[in-house]
């Protein structure tokens, strides 16, 4: 069965992000000075064949775990759908 | 009032996405042969304060339109949460 996982890999709360600083004042010079805080992150969206929901679940984790997140600095989650 | 948008920009379907291939050719080595296709874009998280969800909407919109996504190449779309 087809599924596609949808998942968003952002910074640690406990981590500075120097990128959604630098979009924040970037937002602000443009006159939206009402956002008051940025982080930007990855999302990926990823198409792949499974038996089942749970098989298509662990595949996921361990494409997070293996190669797309660096946990030491990144968290990850994500939403499964069929097709 | 508070909101927080949770925004994801995703680069078009007519388009390549040659980062996409390259972690799917990746994951492919790494033994996780039944993922088909991946694409990769940005998540971002903004908290904004706002006299309502309309014009939190207004807000989120001109700030992908002006600066987070560049239309000729990425689409967007985003959900609104209070708080």
């Amino acid at each position: 069965m087809r599924y596609t996982a949808h998942i968003n890999i952002m910074p640690l709360k406990e981590l500075l992000d120097p990128q959604g600083k630098a979009v924040s004042s970037s937002l602000h010079n443009l006159g939206l000075t009402q956002v008051q805080d940025v982080r930007i992150g990855k999302h990926i969206t990823l198409t792949l064949d499974a038996a089942n929901k749970d098989d298509a679940n662990t595949l996921v984790q361990d494409a997070c775990k293996k190669l797309l997140a660096n946990q030491v600095m990144e968290a990850f989650d994500f939403t499964l759908v069929e097709g």
